[in-house]
């Protein structure tokens, strides 16, 4: 049955705040390597980034009145996220629904079909993920879910769980361990950072990342 | 017998003039859905936009013979298309070729091969559309058609059709319907200029889009 | 055996200079169509260019274990390329590795795998070439070889060959061609430079190329 | 945390069987066009054909440790199904393994990845479905999960969740909803046989599928 | 409009009886290397072949309305070919319509998108060429075109043109070339059947293909 | 500079007889998990089974003069393996070209790019690995090398190395290490049917690979 869930659990709006300035690729490594979406699925512009929580649509391919009910039903803040079946020739979202998005405070855009008027989109400022760019029209026939689970990217994304997106692609974080990830986001941030003086302080890597009894155990063997 | 025709029925270029200002998307919507090339070819930068009469070339793959012998017999303002096969690994055209088209004000080159020099290309201003960007050379062997219909990301290009290309992709226009592509366009993006401002007074997407009659039919049902 | 030689035979700087200011096009074209990798590895953005001596790795799909020792073992000016198995899901290198090769003046990075980060990597100056940007980290589980001759885009790279890539992609010269290589592309890009005089003097590119008596030859007809 | 959960609720026998007679085609359509896996995911022979609970795997690109480790806790009727990050390259299960499931009576293998000795495997006669064939070997370095509910060609995969495979491909059923998806398999498969005795016995698809209001409600014409 | 054309101009039944014997290869170089449809189209089974005059049809992606009409009006011996978006994840004909067509006579169906219940198919014996084999059903909503001009695997395939299919792919003869491709198919297999005789008689390929004076034109050396 | 040939170094044939009855993946583990090709090349038909010394050519994509060249210079017992640029859309060997190499010997054929008359060479019984099944023809323009090294599918083949192809793809063996290689192939046949028999007595697979202390260190946990 099509069905309109509004009403969802949203991540705690301190916990998105804390994890939004980190990186797509430290929040995946900070929560133990998991929710990185697959890497077809970019920004259309690589400066564009966004953190929100997840309001999510299920739709058919070539389809889009679901997330046009979604732009309806979100709130300010929300990430949209649509899965729309990974395909690639079809533009799902251009400027106009665009422009009602900005009206509304939508915070961005992420669906696994394609998007179009991507020079107004980039001007617009709001930030768009897709798996491609595309002319083609979509159709508006077949209903299917607002705010259930959905599958985008080889990810479950629930509703209310924060996405982050940036040049480097898409991440979700379950709404329960927003809070946490984004503390152990701070520490790998300044572990790396310390790793980062490290070098420019000239130290090596083997010395940095500790390699030597490693590479032993391993029994490489070099010409030196 | 391979055979290029020269004399070619060109759309009016008052009907060009009047189909360049609008978006690919846009078009290819005004047209009825009509015409949009695979998304796979792409201007080699977003910035780049072409839009003209379409100088039609036919040529096998990894063979670039008739894409020079196109520049040599194409108008200002002609926009060169070439069906070469799909093939990613070829770079067809580069900076010297490039530089051939800007002496004849070739208002720009599509292709679904590849094109290499493209930061060259770029600098040069000249609009490219191409599958890849390619640094292998192609030969110069196999004798095509120049000015035949040809068929290219799915689609019948004839000479004379308009091609329109911009960041989202290409599409083409039959050069008989372009005045009245142009007015459709024109009116759909009053229409869009209009969903734009309801949306920006706040209007809601079921409102302007009078959403509510469809989805009763379909029967969706929400929490609220 | 995993090992890792370090004494390799690099290109006489001389020669890498000599080469570092041509395309990467001219220079597959300069030696005879030879040494292009495939199209699909690409800089993470189109202004970066690199030359220098190749630093080979080996390395398992998903692992990164070899590229941080390359960094270790690689000289200033060198170019690190590394063959990990074509694989477009994981994210082999980022910012803080990043740093460390700037810290040694590494001179790029080139991989057949995913790199991430890539906003902070463009920021950094440090030209990467990859197969993807992908968020998902890897392993330091498998050992592989360092400085033994790698496949990566369809070529064999030999440690010590100068490696060329910039917006085009990638292509590789033999340490011991490179003098001959150079002197060759600066010849090409002086009769490129001609022909483009030529075009912009107004000069077709029949008479430019000499096309007539091939055309003839292959039995062209016009309707002329 | 790695870990192993053995003690899943299956879908109860009854279903299993009661399913297991219709194709996956027919099973997709029964239960709303819900269910069905990426068509890439395809049995190494055609003949092939598997219903059973799914035993669910999660494991790393490149890595059947917890492949192996699944045939040692899955139980005889069980179907193994491993979601590997849709990995081409890695051979991550043989005719090895394919003997040690065929001493359990595993009821088959589904995975996202590779398998290999696809040959002995057929002769085995066990079924197995698989994203390729290669020859390349995984390592056993990375623990996962069994039993977690997996995504796998795009849909979620629960433990204990049916799972039928044949020709075609791949589709789930909820175990909660395998008795009725029976009963409606059922259904849909004699309304089926209706349909082809119509035809065989003459009467056309506009009659036998009552088209003609559908058509002339879109306005459709013809030349007759 | 959408539009059903029934009074097509079919290529000659006894050219089409004399072009089914060739093979699509031995075809598509009798007519000079022309028509050949893109490799990715195949039979679900090696041993279909298929040869007749084209039943065109125009369709949406994911939507197989049209075919449905295609199988009502087409007539005994039409192979119905419809170009549907080349869309992999889509089941657009499966084994109820496969049993309309066979009670009609229809020759054979070509698509670019998917077909289902592949094992039925090919045990009603129906040839049939698709881009896929994929479950997921498709919808009955938009209206497309039956025997206009479509294109199809990259190519041209106008209503009453011959097409032939088999293990290695699909080929399209024009109506009207019906006639001289099959005299020139059974003169190219003639002399393939010389070429063949002259190999049992252990005659070189250099001597029957008269390659001496070629290679000593090209320059080519060997260490003999 | 083009030049063919014709004195190589081949594997013993003593070593070629020890390979061939062993699997492709059982080879590849043998030596240390190297030498596979990529899994896109595979046989025309999943019976077919090669081993030989390679004979290889190096070839411009979609021109099979060397191809032919080959088939002239080869022995008796020979594999000539053409590596063509990877290119699907080419089909570069057919049975004219499978008689020629019946009559002379030749023990199978493997290439990067197409193949066609499909059936007749299954029908020959000639084992042939490609990329792909196309019925486009190829010219004979470009000369290449015979006897050279060359890159297929990710690996270096060099001419006398052993191949050997079978229903899972392909892998090389270095000639000088075909003996030893064979020996471990059949010292892990051995093996590997004693964990079949293992298996078949109802040995559990935590037993038979002694995984116990593995997961301990791991620190995997289940729920028994």
């Amino acid at each position: 049955m099509p069905h309109i869930i509004t009403r969802i659990e949203r991540a705690a709006p301190a916990d998105v705040t804390a994890l939004a300035p980190f990186g797509s690729a430290t929040i995946h490594e900070a929560q133990g390597r998991l929710g990185a979406l697959s890497s077809r699925i970019k920004p259309i512009h690589r400066s564009m980034s966004v953190c929100g929580p997840a309001f999510t649509v299920s739709s058919a391919p070539r389809d889009n009145i679901m997330l046009q009910l979604a732009i309806h039903y979100a709130q300010a803040g929300d990430v949209i996220i649509v899965s729309a079946g990974e395909y690639e020739e079809a533009g799902s979202f251009g400027d106009v629904l665009g422009n009602a998005c900005m009206a509304k405070g939508i915070a961005g855009v992420i669906t696994d079909t394609g998007v179009r008027d991507t020079q107004e989109l980039i001007r617009l400022g709001l930030p768009v993920f897709s798996l491609s760019k595309c002319i083609k029209g979509t159709v508006k026939e077949t209903l299917g879910q607002i705010n259930g689970d959905i599958v985008i990217g080889g990810q479950v994304v629930r509703p209310g769980d924060v996405v982050k997106g940036d040049a480097d692609g898409v991440v979700v974080v379950r709404r329960e361990d927003a809070a946490e990830v984004a503390r152990k986001s701070a520490t790998r941030e300044e572990a790396e950072a310390g790793f980062i003086r490290a070098y420019k302080e000239g130290r090596t890597i083997i010395e940095v990342c500790d390699l030597d009894a490693v590479l032993k155990a391993k029994g490489l063997t070099t010409d030196l």
